[in-house]
């Protein structure tokens, strides 16, 4: 057999369960896959390579139960577990011990998967670039020169080089999206509501969301179905996964008229015509549509997120701003601007906004538009202190809006710059439509190879 | 017969069901009242006389189905019907023509009940004496130089003067107890999300609820199984009435050790211990209890309500500031000037200050407390123009804190200051624990006649 840590999560799964792969050979693939990238990439947190083993050891010598058993899986380092320390990519919880776990982490092991390590984010997930000040920049397997994407870096960068089978990331602005986007991986950005929050690092309350990361959409249907669901720990929680049992075929996707086709680099507008009629290939119905103003809905998610980061962080800013790096001092600075009847006003929007966007869809399953107007940049030209609005404008100018209005969104490969870099689409869904993305998805994935390709091996 | 408007509203419904009163001659009984008292207290709007005896004949020549069959109701004119004016109180909506009907209305409609008319109230239900500069202050019956309390100033006033069995109010800062405890009637604030809001004028979406006015508990609790529920049309509304089949007997009472029992007159001052010795002989246990501190309660209930209202009310005060009164004007723009990093910070106070509360509590059912710490000033003293601040926090001090909350109270009356104006108590209930305290309330009002009490009859 081959690398088993080059395995796809359903193959690494199925082996498994069905004992022709050992948990400890899958942990001990990956471990020296990491050994070897984690200098390159800076992905991981320190690892407890002995624990590790001794859970995939636990899992070999008992009855596979769950769907996921005996698969080590690394998460970014904001799902708390009861007792260990959660950096959440921050000094000021460089020795913070979590109170409690996470339920998704619960879910997962309750679904026989364990935790092989925790990954690099971006400090307070507060941060669409991977630039971390406190642990060292998260670096772009295709080219460690290059940003990951934020804030789920390491989430990203692990999947992409075959660190881990997937990885949970979150989403309060793109940060499932965007890493999966410039590392070349598949990403969900879950319905808010859907997956609980409950153990996990808040940011914005209005805006977080839970989600997976993995090389495919097949894979990441594997794990929704675990993730999701009511949680009475979350009060925010409440639909269920729902599977859509139609194929793709049968489904519809929207190309928007505006905004999302607007100043896009040129492979970029190659790679997304390409995949527009790689989905018609499929015999997916291709409409266009005539969305509301997307910079309107942006702009009101950005007075959403700002104002409520900022608040959860004034006592932290208060006691320890010198812990705080100035990327994100500075953003979050700019919370403490805006007044309330701005928020209040921006937090009434969202059912008009959400209205005009469902009519403007009309029977489309999904709109697909690019997930950034470029692949990744460098990481020096993106490493600007202080004055990072402008960076952020322009990296999340397509993602905000699905935040604010609360969709599913899945960020998918779908190509390569001229440069090499990887490049994706978004197909936005509408609430609770998260799997329809995933059929369009794996019917994208079955006839294209973008999501299979690997960066190459570090010397 | 003595004169049927003075019956309650249960003696009332019972017979015109059982027939020994027809629906007409009760509604001209209301209509002789009221047009005895409308020049003295001001608290009907004009009144569509021919329609409210056509809907009576309606009902007296057809099969009693309802438990309020052919039942002459008037409510605070901001509950909406579809193709009628509601004014709000205020200039702006002079000839505003509703689009819906309150989920409320159509409730107490399918109960049999019709409406008879519409009530004053406070300019957009901001303000908590009684003043409108648009329609005329609405007077307090027992005194007409006196305020009534508002917003629900109507309400309060019509139930007191038996120009109504019972009226619908709304409780956003007190806006149901004050004119309670200042008419000396029954006013029930419900658990927040138990009445729907849906076709009722909004002022603070975290904080509006809507509630009964009656003479007695016995009344509140015939309306509130018909008012209460989940709704589609209001996302809010949750919990379903549910009956508590204690006695009072059974049931605890706290008093609390401090704030509400701070710098009261000593008329309301007896009038509470007159109250708590009161339940004491009805059997409820009595205990002290130590709530978290209530005036930062009140406090972050005053930075949600402001910043609310004012987002509701920014286009209108940009368009037409000159339709809104000095008064109410004056204080939605004091709402301009928090911060949205203030307005989170009130908001996420909530959950903890609401533990606090539950936990300090204990295994009380209800905690008393004086509804205001005076009875009706005057007119007058009262009428300050734009420097209201003063006036609002001296008569709302008490109420706030329950609104932001979430929980149930029953304003009760519970005697007369040295002047002859009537004064209440509160009962502070758990949350959907208000059947509860209509069960207090009741066995408080089997003992003591303070309820039953009429303003003098205009000469």
């Amino acid at each position: 057999m081959s690398d088993p840590a080059l395995l796809s999560l359903g193959e690494a799964a199925a082996a498994i369960r069905a004992r022709t792969l050992s948990s400890r050979e899958a942990t001990e693939a990956l471990i020296a896959r990491i050994r070897r990238w984690q200098p390159i990439v800076n992905a991981f947190l320190p690892l407890d390579e002995e624990q590790a083993l001794a859970r995939a050891d636990a899992a070999d010598a008992s009855e596979p139960a769950g769907p996921l058993h005996g698969v080590p899986l690394a998460h970014k380092d904001m799902f708390y577990e009861a007792g260990k320390v959660s950096t959440c990519g921050s000094a000021l919880r460089r020795d913070w011990v979590a109170p409690e776990t996470a339920t998704v982490l619960e879910r997962l092991s309750a679904a026989g998967a364990f935790r092989l390590g925790a990954l690099q984010m971006v400090e307070f997930a507060y941060g669409v670039t991977g630039h971390n000040s406190h642990y060292g920049h998260c670096r772009n397997p295709w080219n460690p020169e290059h940003v990951t994407g934020g804030s789920s870096s390491g989430s990203g960068v692990a999947v992409a080089a075959g660190l881990t089978f997937a990885a949970l990331g979150s989403d309060t602005g793109g940060s499932v999206r965007l890493p999966a986007h410039f590392c070349g991986v598949t990403g969900l950005k879950t319905t808010f509501g859907l997956v609980s929050r409950a153990g996990c690092m808040p940011l914005s309350h209005s805006l977080d969301t839970i989600g997976p990361l993995a090389r495919s959409a097949e894979d990441l249907r594997l794990l929704m179905p675990i993730l999701a669901g009511p949680d009475p720990r979350d009060p925010e929680t409440g639909g269920r996964w729902t599977p859509d049992p139609r194929a793709a075929s049968e489904m519809t996707i929207g190309v928007p008229k505006a905004f999302y086709v607007d100043g896009l680099e040129p492979d970029v507008a190659r790679a997304f015509e390409a995949a527009i009629a790689a989905f018609r290939s499929e015999g997916v119905r291709i409409v266009e549509v005539d969305l509301p103003d997307q910079a309107r809905i942006a702009g009101a998610a950005l007075i959403v997120l700002a104002s409520e980061a900022a608040a959860l962080h004034r006592n932290g800013l208060r006691r320890s701003p010198e812990l705080y790096g100035t990327q994100t001092r500075a953003r979050l600075e700019n919370g403490f601007g805006y007044s309330a009847v701005q928020y209040v006003d921006a937090l009434r929007f969202r059912g008009p906004a959400l209205a005009a966007q469902l009519a403007a869809m009309g029977a489309c399953d999904a709109v697909i538009t690019p997930t950034a107007r470029f692949a990744a940049p460098t990481i020096a030209e993106t490493d600007v202190g202080d004055r990072v609005d402008p960076i952020i404008a322009a990296v999340s100018t397509f993602m905000r809006g699905v935040n604010y209005l609360g969709l599913p969104s899945l960020a998918i490969p779908a190509g390569f710059s001229d440069a090499g870099l990887p490049i994706g689409v978004q197909l936005i869904g509408r609430p609770y439509g998260d799997d329809a993305l995933l059929t369009l998805g794996a019917a994208f994935q079955s006839g294209t190879d973008h999501h299979l390709k690997r960066p190459p091996e570090p010397a």
